[in-house]
């Protein structure tokens, strides 16, 4: 780092749509970006703006005080952190990394304990708010691990998001990230149901959100998805095969707790039949054609 | 009713807390009112107010305009409407006849036809909002039945709640409450998975409010009742055995319409174990103890 302007140099891993938006924003302030993907081309319109593409992610790593990822699985997150000529084998002594991909806690437990053995600092720094919140700049961001690590990146945090929490210890932010799934997941049964039952019993879907609305059924996903779901839209904002692969890594820490989650397991089992259907490229809102008979206007009643 | 001022006789059936402020906001306007309950106490402050107390709830239906009636379950609403000597039986005839109990849609269809048969109007209208509400005037009215009869009733709905709306024929105003309950079931269960798991992570449950309650995972119920569940306090704004009887009554139509509700019968199945438990005259928010060892700080992780 660079003391007398602030200016970083920022390794960037993962150029989805949430990550092109994050590291743009990043070039934005004046940062030195370097960046890796597995597919290069979606690297072209940042590389066009000054980005530097490196040929491997070791070698952001290498010239980096700070490295950010953003990758779709915790096998990915694995894979870029751990295996030989990954991020904390070629990482340089004092750089901060930070996995922003919404990931297991366990995981990213053991890579701040591999990133702390080597004089390494390692954040889990999941987020929420979507492509949307991503291009605004208006991510919520839970972080977990070291504080003065976080208290280190927390500018870089700040440029993206516009809630930024530190959660506790590595895996915290994952933790938080899992919390967070885990009611979404019951409240779009909640939403899926009620409207069913709404078509079922003859009612307008449409009147029906409009009066659920305005009490203590109201909800984000409700007033957000709703309209979608009477509309039968299912283009996706947020993909089902995501939505499955973090109820399982929710299940799974919760199994580890002896924590039994009945609503989260049913769910799952209702998101995974979805994906066995074919519908795995859709968004969450797709949950009401777990309702037999609800879509299409063919319902039994 | 009075052409030249507008003013009604309305009689009133059951004065519990919700009845009680809701017959109160009738007098206020200048109708006539005329009151029974079962319990004669409960009657005593609006009599002071210049209520006529009726000693049955024949009596009370023998000479009003508008008989209003809001008791406990289904079983309750068929008595008093459909027994001998019941306000079926006593309404003078051009009597629209309200219940705004939350009930059986099925029931509501039954007394509407009856009422047909008979030259009077029926409209089943559930309410929203609670003890606040009913106390402010500011309750949602859900109204199935004849429009004109609710056309004819609509002046009454606007002096106790602020939303109002015609949901369809006889029977949709509880099918529109059902619905509304549906959502709350399963909503309620996300956000007692979330603060379960947060607190067995050994996250801060009130921190874990706060982010999750900024994005996708935010509802009225994680806003207003999460906190109450972090403080452990479980002090009934809604009573659970009143939400059983409510979820039963919802899986029973669904079932009637072929329509299946896992979510709904996880939750019902749930908050029937905590009745077992002896924990009905709790709040909703006490489905947290459905999550062995979460509350009392004694949990597993």
């Amino acid at each position: 780092m660079t003391a007398e302007t602030g200016k970083m140099t920022v390794g960037f891993i993962g150029l989805g749509i949430m990550g092109q938006y994050m590291a743009g924003h990043i070039l934005d302030v004046g940062h030195v970006l370097r960046v890796f993907n597995r597919s290069r081309h979606k690297a072209e319109a940042l590389v066009d703006r000054g980005a530097v593409w490196c040929d491997n992610l070791g070698d952001v790593a290498a010239e980096c005080d700070v490295v950010i990822s953003i990758v779709g699985y915790p096998a990915d997150v694995e894979e870029i952190y751990l295996s030989p000529g990954g991020i904390l084998d070629r990482a340089r002594d004092g750089a901060i990394l930070i996995d922003m991909t919404t990931s297991s806690p366990d995981l990213a437990r053991r890579i701040a304990d591999r990133a702390a053995a080597q004089g390494l600092s390692a954040l889990d720094a999941p987020v929420s708010g979507g492509e949307g919140g991503a291009k605004a700049a208006a991510l919520a961001i839970m972080v977990g691990g070291d504080p003065d690590a976080f208290a280190a990146a927390r500018p870089l945090f700040e440029i993206l998001g516009k809630t930024v929490s530190h959660m506790g210890p590595a895996g915290s932010g994952q933790h938080t990230k899992m919390a967070n799934q885990i009611a979404i997941a019951s409240t779009m049964v909640g939403v899926c149901e009620c409207l069913a039952y709404a078509k079922a019993a003859g009612l307008s879907q449409a009147a029906t959100l409009d009066v659920v609305g305005t009490g203590a059924a109201s909800s984000f996903l409700l007033k957000g998805l709703g309209p979608k779901i009477v509309a039968e839209d299912f283009s996706p904002g947020f993909f089902i095969h995501h939505f499955v692969k973090d109820m399982s890594i929710a299940l799974e820490e919760a199994e580890a707790m002896q924590l039994s989650l009945p609503g989260l397991a049913l769910a799952r089992k209702l998101y995974r039949q979805l994906v066995e259907e074919g519908f795995g490229e859709e968004g969450t809102q797709a949950l009401i054609r777990a309702y037999a008979g609800i879509v299409g206007g063919n319902h039994a009643a």
